[in-house]
Order: structure tokens, then C-alpha cells, then sequence
């Protein structure tokens, strides 16, 4: 067998349309409502991985920076997480190895859902200045998603390093979103 | 700002030629002993990236299936830890989305030094059945390397999971090339 040396990691095709030309989004709920969108298409769409969407925006002015869709299984892959796949992106956007280098304008994830273990600590090591999240833990676990070790103490880890962290912004309807694949029938992996 | 809708991910142009028809290895010090020489070539070569290194091998055969080192300055991305580049090529060369599938062959994940909470994450979700790891966390926190909130409970949460953790393997040889990194004075990130 050969060994593969890269590995091609995009978005959906419908995605593009959906975020091209976009107004900054200048509130929390805002940015939170593209997470949940991003989330809600995910399903609809039937692209292949789980009911989860994030963003990454600029902190100051709100801008889109890049955006991801749960992607494990179109493309076989159980590391292609929404926020993975945004925060991949974010610095294919920005060209830096971490958002925190002096100079680079502050940054914050927006997810739909509260962060599995490997999200958490991707977070961590981005160098974002804020993780908003819509859905919590427990409603991803009661559709059968495994989240990993993440307790309040992760939390609050984050908080030390100085990111600042805010969840349950637009639970019911980033939730709503978790129901619906549920009610499809969809995988759980 | 165009938003980036993929991401280029590849290994340094040295790897191929050092792995390409390798004999399987057969025993657990000859799969670690590629995960350090990775890990050193990296330094060495100035690859643009920590001193660390990491492969994916079938338990059963010995077979090479990826390899990874760390790219987080070559490739600008914080993401792109060793474990996180072998394990997303070894879904790329495997084409499932968790290596644990009904038919799949057990595979398991070797790095050079204990994982930090992201590619702990990332093992977990693999589904890989086994993890090795050489140099220690203390090792790699010596040189100013954070690995997050990872304790004791993180290993025995995996082995509950039912993989299987060998740790300390060839740890002197592997912590040798952090002493090398730290020694040229090369960035911790």
C-alpha cells in the first residue's frame, strides 16, 4: 500500500453561496445564527456528518473569517469536526500558526454545539480570544455523540489561558437542530 | 477576504523517500524507533515544526499506513500536531471514517511523546486500538510545551474505551530529540 503524503480537506459545495458576500456580523446571536445555519444544512442537505456547524469571526468588526460543517463522513475522516474544519480554514485564511501573535486581530469560534475533548483542545492551541457555544454537552449526548472528558474544569482551563468563554447562546434553537437529525434517523458515530 | 473553502495538508518533501518500502515492523521499540527518527529529522531538517513525530501501523501485519510529524510553522496551523498529520492521512490511505469499522484491521497510533488533549481527542475518535507513546508529558513540558489538561484519568477514559496504552517506550531516545530541539534553540509554541 502506499503511503499517502497530503490529504484534500474542503467544505461542501453548497457552502460558498450560503457565506459569500455576507454582512459583518456584529452580535453574538448573529454569529451564533450562521453557526446553527451552517448546522441545520448540514443535515438537511444529507452532506455526510454530524448536526454541527461553527465560524470563526473577528472580534472587532464582526467579519466572517471561515466557517465549518461536521465533515467525518463525507470525507471518511473522524477528525473533520465542524470546529476542526474552521479552525483549519481560519488559518489557511490568515497565514499565522497561532491568532494570538502579536499583531493579529482577536478572534473568536462560534460553535453550534459545546466542544468534544479534541475541539477543546484545538481551541486551546488556536489561539482564539472567545469560544461561544449554542447547544450544551448533554444535548449532544443524548442523541448517542460521545463528547469526550469535558468538564467545567476544561472551562475553566481555557479561562486561565485567557479565552473568554460563553455558552448556551440560542440553546433551543442550535438544539432544534440535534432533534431533527435524530427524528431523520441519521448516524451517530 | 475571500473565505478559504479547503486547506492543503501535506507532509515535507523528505518523508516519502525515508518510509517508502519499509519492511513492516514487527515489534512495538522498531514502530517507536520511526516515530523518533521522524521526530529528529524534523529538527534536524528544520522542517518547520515541533520535535515531534508520529506514525499509524496494522497491529496485526506491522505495516506502515502514515506517518506524521508536526507542522504547525511549516504549514502555519496550529492544528497540525504529529498525531493529528498521521491520523488524518490514515484515514486518508484507509478511506473510513474510524478505523474501528466492522472488517477494518486493528490499527494502532505511535508517537513519539504522550499526546496533548487535542490528539488525545483525535486518538479517541479514530478508533484506533492501541497507543503508544515515548517521551512523557513532563518531557515535553520541560522544554515549555504545553499539552493541556491531561491526567491519569484521560488514559484509563481511553482504556475504558478499549485501547490499550503502552507508555514510556524508548523514552530516553525520544526525549533525546526534545533535549536536541531545546539545545538549538528552536521556538516553543
Amino acid at each position: 500500500m502506499k503511503l499517502p503524503t497530503s490529504v484534500p480537506i474542503s467544505l461542501p459545495d453548497w457552502v460558498e453561496p450560503l457565506v459569500a458576500s455576507r454582512q459583518p456580523a456584529l452580535t453574538v446571536e448573529q454569529r451564533m445564527r450562521l453557526a446553527i445555519r451552517l448546522s441545520g444544512e448540514n443535515v438537511e442537505r444529507e452532506t455526510g456528518g454530524g448536526p454541527f456547524g461553527a465560524a470563526v469571526f473577528r472580534i472587532d468588526t464582526g467579519e466572517l473569517v471561515s466557517v465549518g460543517v461536521n465533515s467525518v463522513l463525507r470525507l471518511n475522516n473522524s477528525l473533520l469536526h465542524a470546529e476542526v474544519m474552521a479552525l483549519l480554514l481560519a488559518h489557511r485564511a490568515l497565514g499565522v500558526h497561532a491568532f494570538n501573535a502579536p499583531g493579529a486581530p482577536a478572534l473568536e469560534l462560534v460553535s453550534s454545539c459545546e466542544p468534544c475533548v479534541m475541539c477543546f483542545g484545538a481551541t486551546m492551541w488556536s489561539g482564539v480570544k472567545r469560544l461561544v457555544c449554542g447547544a450544551t454537552r448533554e444535548d449532544a449526548e443524548a442523541l448517542g455523540f460521545d463528547e469526550g472528558p469535558m468538564t467545567e474544569e476544561s472551562y475553566r482551563h481555557l479561562q486561565r489561558r485567557g479565552v473568554e468563554v460563553v455558552r448556551g447562546v440560542l440553546r433551543v434553537e442550535a438544539r432544534a437542530v440535534l432533534l431533527r437529525y435524530q427524528e431523520l434517523g441519521r448516524p451517530i458515530y
